[in-house]
This record gives structure tokens, sequence and C-alpha cells, in this order.
């Protein structure tokens, strides 16, 4: 009965003036479905790079993190071309996952540079909404009460962490090396960061995170995370609005600050108001989505008024950090920010075109005289820290500096922005991004070493003694 | 010092010749910022939406999911044009949330157009993850055992419960209504799905989860899920490949039983490795992205043979709910579910123009004909279905046809799918939403009603005895 049925749709269908609009609308259709497998496919390669990379370097004791970017640059431009964007040069010839897409589907070269751009559009998105998300984690894990409680050992620390590799770095890049002022301010940027999650999961394997020391450090990272994000967001507002001049950048620097803070305090008056709400709603993800429209609205504004959309979600996190849900959200956002955040370090990785470090091209020495300049002064910058602690003769001042020195996923946050921008040359981005490895690679073995030289008399270090969840 | 620096790199700035570049550069990163701009606002509205409409609906007894396609056809086309597509004749000028943001930001009329269709394109892709990552949870929530077990009584209720709307109503389309056969076998494909989650939801709500008509209409909306997929693969297919050929459609069939049952049996096979390869990872969110790429590479594999992608996730799903990490895998799918699906939802309601359904309108007569029409045979198509279930007189026949009726978000999904393949015309399309509206808001009342005439004398129907986990 259904095959009779069949038969005479089948009759009909031939006699049908509908059929040519329909297959127009078919092609379209297949162009909108081969997007979606591209995606598919190149979300299950961004994950297994990240996955690969990351079991590797946490079984070699370093920060995952390092080996989500590696597998990145592994499967991307410097590498095995897998993700590839539509930059300047690049077609979906060059993306293996286009040609993957071609040969087990009915794509065809025509539409293939249209999907591809799409499927590109699409991953660039994700990417940028997982760091809007781990904005939010990591505001979400921070505590504003210990961020005033640290007090001025820590702001010491943190300030003098910032400025004196930021200016260093960007008066060498222009002085010594002539680069634009731009990138310049860029790189110096980037060199300000230090990551909270890397230093925090060290000190709680060396059993120094409740060390006077491994305070002031976490202290100065959480202060230091802040004033990172309040100069990235300066810093990208100067490349948006093309001109640097000074009244911008204290229009900027107050804006960011009045944007923070303002956002802090109107955000403390409005969430004990949106708790009650979630309280009172019966669906599920109440809790997630609500405190996630919150994030998402002011990280709208933050973008409209020329910051950076992840200060935004920064601010959100802080302040729901200070309710009562805090745990329950941390809870909630893990599993969201452990498939977004990903897709942005691999999507950095994938960007970033190592071969301009390759000492082989004579052209490309300059890129890595620069790289070495932003080495040298990643560590200095950031090693004298901890030496402007003073007054506490027993402190180990060497320690402090040392733990300060990892950038992790905050100045790769830096070099992402940065490319995004266009601001960047190649060169200076994968300066950018061999200084972010290597001082993240440095960090973990050296710490170790000047915490077991000081403390070889006096205590044992208790290996994971208590630990501390991981931004990544 | 540092405003020396400053000063000088502004007169550096002046004479430096990547100005120009820079310049170009800035227009494209601004449209990408604008774009992301677009996104989080889009989010925003859409995530408010679906929370307003299923809060509202929770509160009035009906399930959340219909306010979230309820809350999509306030913001879309149908109604404020917040959220609309650029589909035929629809333009940047047709959405509020590009004058929003052209009011707020420095997009300019010339890039609205590209802004507008970039962000439509990211969207849309969200939602098309959403209804995959949906699948899959409701393949978690199902259990492989109990659809083997509930036997052949919900055998013949889902068998009989697919093939008669189906048939009555494709053929009544073709035949009474003169309606395009492939527009017409969506409709009836679209009647031939039972939402789990509502009427899982509603029985829990009724303290009838454990009778013996309970356990069967679960056991048969089960079966139902798996054959409304195997129909809307088969369906959808048949748009893609454009001919309907009898050996085509058997090829169709016997894929979809092949690729569901090998990707169980195969799945059955991997999961205990995959299972030990999870527990053998040290890094964040290894069950959950581990999960996500089967679960994605077999989407993909579905989507490169014409069947749909949702196929391979729901498979996944069964598979990896035989798998002692279920429950985690359940709690940590559903924050991602959470944000994921209100996308597909609203999307779908937005995408809804339900003024084809003006009666004020000549021409839109037959459209609300039409929507009357598969009304009465979605109502009479499952209530015979209880009666199909012989030999045990003492049971509440017309519960379990009652039981069967509401579409929910299956039948959603089948709008969808088809709205997206182009192949339903636009008052077909919205008289099979009037159809899945009907029958969800039908259910629950009606449901109630007959067990309620029938329990009177035997016991109280305890309510909230036992909540089940809704699909939304």
């Amino acid at each position: 009965m259904v095959n009779l049925n069949i038969i005479s749709i089948f009759t009909f269908w031939n006699n049908n003036p509908l059929i040519a609009a329909a297959a127009e609308t078919e092609a379209e259709a297949d162009n909108s479905s081969l997007i979606f497998a591209g995606v598919l496919l190149s979300l299950v390669i961004i994950y297994f790079a990240s996955k690969l990379g990351g079991e590797i370097c946490a079984r070699i004791n370093l920060p995952p993190v390092l080996g989500e970017l590696v597998g990145g640059v592994v499967i991307g431009i410097s590498a095995t071309h897998l993700l590839v964007f539509p930059e300047a040069g690049i077609t979906a010839e060059d993306s293996l996952i286009m040609k993957l897409l071609q040969s087990t589907s009915s794509l065809t070269p025509e539409s293939a540079q249209s999907v591809f751009s799409a499927q590109s559009e699409v991953i660039s998105l994700l990417s940028e909404l997982g760091v809007v998300i781990l904005l939010f984690e990591i505001g979400l894990e921070s505590d504003l009460k210990e961020l005033i409680r640290v007090g001025p050992q820590a702001a010491i620390v943190a300030v003098v962490g910032v400025v004196a590799p930021f200016a260093a770095g960007t008066a060498g890049l222009v002085y010594i090396f002539g680069v634009a002022p731009v990138p310049s301010i860029f790189a110096g940027a980037a060199l300000t960061a230090t990551s909270i999650g890397i230093t925090a999961k060290v000190l709680a394997e060396l059993g120094q995170l409740t060390s006077k020391e491994g305070q002031i450090i976490i202290g100065a990272a959480v202060l230091d995370d802040v004033l990172g994000i309040i100069v990235l967001a300066v810093v990208a507002s100067l490349v948006k609005t093309g001109t640097i001049e000074i009244t911008n950048i204290i229009y900027l620097i107050i804006s960011a600050g009045v944007f923070l803070i303002g956002t802090i305090l109107v955000g403390r008056v409005i969430s004990p108001w949106l708790i009650a709400l979630v309280n009172e709603m019966k669906t599920r993800g109440q809790l997630l989505l609500t405190s996630l429209v919150f994030a998402f609205i002011v990280a709208y504004i933050a973008n409209v008024i020329q910051l950076e959309a992840i200060l935004g979600s920064f601010a959100v996190g802080l302040v729901l950090a200070e309710t009562e849900k805090r745990k329950e959200l941390e809870e909630q956002i893990l599993p969201v920010a452990d498939i977004f955040v990903p897709i942005f370090f691999v999507c950095v990785g994938a960007k970033t075109d190592l071969s301009v470090l390759n000492p082989a091209i004579p052209s490309n020495r300059e890129g890595l005289l620069i790289a070495s300049f932003l080495i040298v002064v990643a560590i200095l910058g950031k090693i004298i820290t901890g030496f402007t602690v003073v007054g506490k003769s027993e402190l180990n001042k060497l320690a402090i500096g040392v733990g300060m020195i990892p950038r992790g996923e905050v100045g790769l946050v830096f070099a992402g922005v940065g490319s995004a921008s266009g601001a960047l040359s190649e060169s200076t981005e994968a300066a950018i991004i061999m200084m972010v490895i290597l001082t993240t690679f440095i960090a973990p073995p050296f710490l170790r070493l000047v915490f077991t030289e000081s403390d070889q008399s006096e205590e044992v270090p208790t290996s994971e003694s208590k630990e501390i969840p991981s931004s990544k």
C-alpha cells in the first residue's frame, strides 16, 4: 500500500512544475549542508589536536594549554595545513579539510571557496566566543575580596610586572629594532600578562600555594589579570581607532577603569536581584543562561564603546563570583568552557605562521632577533618584580619573580586579539607566540629549582598538597 | 617616562609607511568585530525569548519547549523582526538587530549586508549544532535495553503510530489538496514523531510513569524516536538527491538501518576502549570532548552518506548510554545542551512566517485547510495506536493513544530540516508548525482527562511522583 502510494507520487513528481524551483533551492541547501559538514570536520580535528597536545604536555609536566597551542601549530598554516583560514593568499585549495570534504562529498570546486570562507567564519566566531567564555570563567574563579586583601605587596609586584616589561619591550622594539609603534605596543602589552592558571597549578604541585611567596604570587597574578585586560583593552582600542593620542589613551584608560569598576558596582546591585530571578525560574539552564545573557550584554557594551568584549565577560564573572551561586555556576560553565576554549587556543596556534622564524631564510633573522629580545625582557621584566617587595628579608624574592614569568593563556589572548585586529606583522606575531611558549615552558622547572634550593633545609615540599582548579 | 615614549611613538607613526596597510586591514577587523557584536546581540535576544517563553509555559503547565518556539515566533519574521534571516526578499534593512547595531556602532549601510549574512550564517550553524547536541542528549537518555525489552506491544504501537499518520497525511495532502509530493511526504513524516520528553514529563506529573499504560507509551515513544529519525533521514535524503525512486527509498531505508545498527554494534565494540582512553587522560573535559568527537565523526559520516547528521549523534548517544560514564556524561552535556538547544527552537520559530495563515487573506485559506487536516490526522493517527494493543482488556487504550499525540521537539526537527532543505512551501511549513504547536498544547490536558476518568475509583494520582529529566 505504501509502495503504491509512492509510485503514484513518482508519476506526480514528473509532471510537477515545482521541480525546477526545488532544484534551485537544492543547491543552496546542499551548500549549507556542506558548510555544516565542514564545521563538524573542523571541530573534530580541533578537538583531536587540542587533546593530543594537551595530554602529551600533561604527561611531561607542562601546562596542557601549551599542548593545545602546539597542536594548533601542527594542524595549521605552519605544518600540515589541515586547518587554515582565508587570509592573504590562502584559498580553499590550501585547506586539507576542504580537500577531504571534496573527496567525500558532492562539493564542487566552484562552490568550494564560498563553503571555505563560510566555514572559516563560523570557526573564527566560535573561537571568539571561546575567549569570552574563558575570561568569564577566569573572572568567576577570581576573588574580588582577595584582590583587595592581598594589599600593597602584591599590588607593587603586579604594577612593576606590568610597567617594566611593557616599557622595556615597547621601547626596545621601537628604538633598537625599528619596529612600527603599533606592533611594538602590542608586543609590549603581551609581555605584561601573567598566567594565573599555570602559576597556581605549578605552586600547588610544589606545595607552595599557602606559603608567603605563594600568596604574594597569586595575589599579584590576579591583579595582573585585571591590569593585563585593561592594557589589552587600551591597546586593542588604539588599533581600532587608528590614531595614537595621549588624550585618546587617557580616555581609554579612564573608560576601561570606569567600565570595569562601574560594571562591578552596578553588577553587585543587580546580581542579588538576578539570583532571586533565577531562583524563581522553573526551566532548565536558568542560572547558566541568565548569567551568560548578563555576560554577553556587558561584553556587547564593551565592544560597542571600543573596548574588548572579554573585559565585559571578565567583569561579569567577577561579580557573579560574589554571589551564592558561584559554585553551581562554576560547575555549569566548566563543560561549556571545555567545548569552546580549546577552539580558541588551537585557532591561535593554527593561524601562527612559524615559518617566518626559520633561520635558514635571511629575511627571517630579524623576527628571530625580536623573539630573543622579547624572551629576555619577558624573563628579566618579571624577575625584578620580586625584589620590589621590601622589608621582608626571609622571603624568597627570586621565587616571586619567577612565579610571574609564565604568560600562558593571557599572553595568547594578546597574540590572538592582535592577529585578529590585523595590527601585528607575521614576524612580530610569531615572535610573541615564541615568547609565550618559551616563558610558559621555562617557568615550571625554573620555579621548582628556586623553591627547592631555598627549602632544602627548611621543609620537604609535599607535592599535590592542594589541587587548584586550573583555568585549563 | 611612559608619556615621553608615547609622544615619540606618535611622531614615528606619522612617518610610517605601514599605516596605509594597517588602515586597510582595519576595515576588515572592524567588520569581524561587528559580526561578533551581532552574534552576541542575537544570542542575548534568542536566550531572552527562549527563557521568557519557556517560563510562561512552565507556569501555565505547558511544556517549556513550546514557549521557546513561540518566543522565536515573537522575535522572528512573523512579528517583531528582531531576528530575521537572509532569505527571499529579506535584507539587512529588515533586521532590527542590524538596525540596533547600526545605531550603537560604526556599522555603515554598505557593510551592513555582509555583516548581516555572516552573522546569520553563524547563528544558523549554531542552531544546527544545537539539534545535533539535542539528539545526542536524547540518545543518551534513551535506554537501548529498554528499547528491546518493551517488546511487541510497544513496537506495534510505535509502528502503527508511524505508518498510519504518515500514509494518511501524505495521501490526503496529495489527493485531497493537490500538494506537491515532496512537501506532502515531509508533512506526513512530521506526523510520525512522538515527543518522548513531553510525554514522559506529563506522565511523571500525573504519577502514571510506572503504570502499564505509561510503560507502553514510553517504550513506544522511544521506538518512535528511532523510527522518526529513520523516516526523517529517508525523507531528507529524498529531497537532497532530488528524485523519488523505489530503489532509492529501499537503499535509504537499508542504509539508515545499517548505519544505525552498524554504529551501535561498532560503537559497542569501540566504547569500552574509548572509556579506557578517557580514564587514562589527565586534562580537563576528557570525557565530554572525546564523546563529542565520536558523535561529530559519526554525524559527519551520516551527512556524507546522504543521511542526517542528527542520526549519527543520536546513535552515538545511545551507545554511550550503555557505558559506565553515562551519568557523568549526562551531567556534562546538560549545560552544553542548555546553551545550544534553545538556539535551534528559537530559530525554528523565528523563521516561521505565520502570516501565511492569516485567514483574512483568501490565498492563505488553503494553508489553513491543510493545517486543520494535519491536526485531525495527527490526533486520530495516534489515538488508533492504543487500540492495536490486543488481549489486555483492563488497559486504558485511549490513554495510550493520547500519550503518543504530542509531536514536540521531534516534530519541530522535521519542520526545521524541511525548512533548511528548501523543500517546504511557506504554507506547508506553517501548517506543520501549527500542527506541532496544537498537538503539543492539546496533549497534557487531554492526557490528564483520560487518566483521571478511568482512575477516579482506583487510585489517587500523586502529582510529581517521579521527576523525569525532560529533554528540554
